[in-house]
């Protein structure tokens, strides 16, 4: 099951790279730098837009990291454009290619830190449930919702993406 | 897991609950009648914020009811005040709550559908990957975000909820 929850958020950064592209195309029918998007936000004191797509990314990222012990590559949060967002979407995307389900063996019983929680743990199981899941849809949320409220044109089959349908 | 996963939606849809506590407090504070939160939405094409957490409650709901073949209670969808969208909360986790983890067994190869979907199925693991995790949180994460764009004091503390943490 973890292997598939971080295949559906590999599948779900597919999809805010596509947004990327309605994102672009507005901003050319408006007429306005495309690169401004980074530094839309819902509210004064939440994140912009770009930290909203690196949160989303590091979510998927560093949980992966945490619950196969494999080390994640690091990025410089310097980016300033709509295709430095793209490539930053794109490097997450590769890194999870590369996991396997075999890797995911024993991730629930991982002791699981970070350096915020000063000292304290919680186990893979909890980590993944309460906190990588939540954070990585809020994050992936407000991306899409920014996007919305700048008058973007997606929808939630876009958000979704395609469904494995069987007839 | 999914009974794990039904059980973090529960727990979310309790922090929301105390969300409106805040939206509440908020309205007061500003002198404006809480229950306009309801009509409140972060673009002129996107749902309100009642339908936001009608839609919330729902996926949780339908999604347990259709991978445990049990039958969810049917609500008005009708909800004119923040207290009314409260009631819809709690009838919601209260159903949630007498659902066990043996409910949940073969959830994953059942076969799964919706009218909207015109005959189309899903396998029920695809259906809990790629619908309704998704969805849930697109939801919950809609709500939280009308509020805080209308500058309700809550935080990224109040989205998680308490985390498991061991020592």
């Amino acid at each position: 099951m973890y292997d598939a929850v971080f295949r559906q958020m590999n599948k779900q950064l597919g999809q805010m790279d596509k947004w990327l592209d309605a994102a672009v195309e507005h901003a050319k029918a408006k007429s306005f730098d495309p690169n401004l998007y980074l530094g839309f936000r819902l509210a004064p004191d939440q994140f912009p837009f770009s930290r909203q797509v690196q949160g989303t990314c590091d979510v998927a990222k560093l949980a992966a990291a945490r619950l196969t012990g494999k080390e994640a590559p690091a990025f410089a949060d310097d980016e300033k454009t709509v295709d430095e967002l793209r490539a930053r979407i794109r490097a997450t995307r590769a890194w999870l290619d590369g996991l396997s389900s075999n890797d995911f063996a024993g991730a629930g019983e991982r002791t699981i830190t970070q350096p915020r929680w000063e000292g304290k743990v919680m186990s893979g199981a909890d980590y993944f449930l309460e906190h990588a899941i939540p954070n990585f849809f809020f994050h992936l949320s407000h991306v899409y919702a920014i996007l919305r409220h700048n008058g973007v044109n997606i929808g939630k089959r876009d958000y979704l993406g395609a469904l494995s349908f069987r007839t």
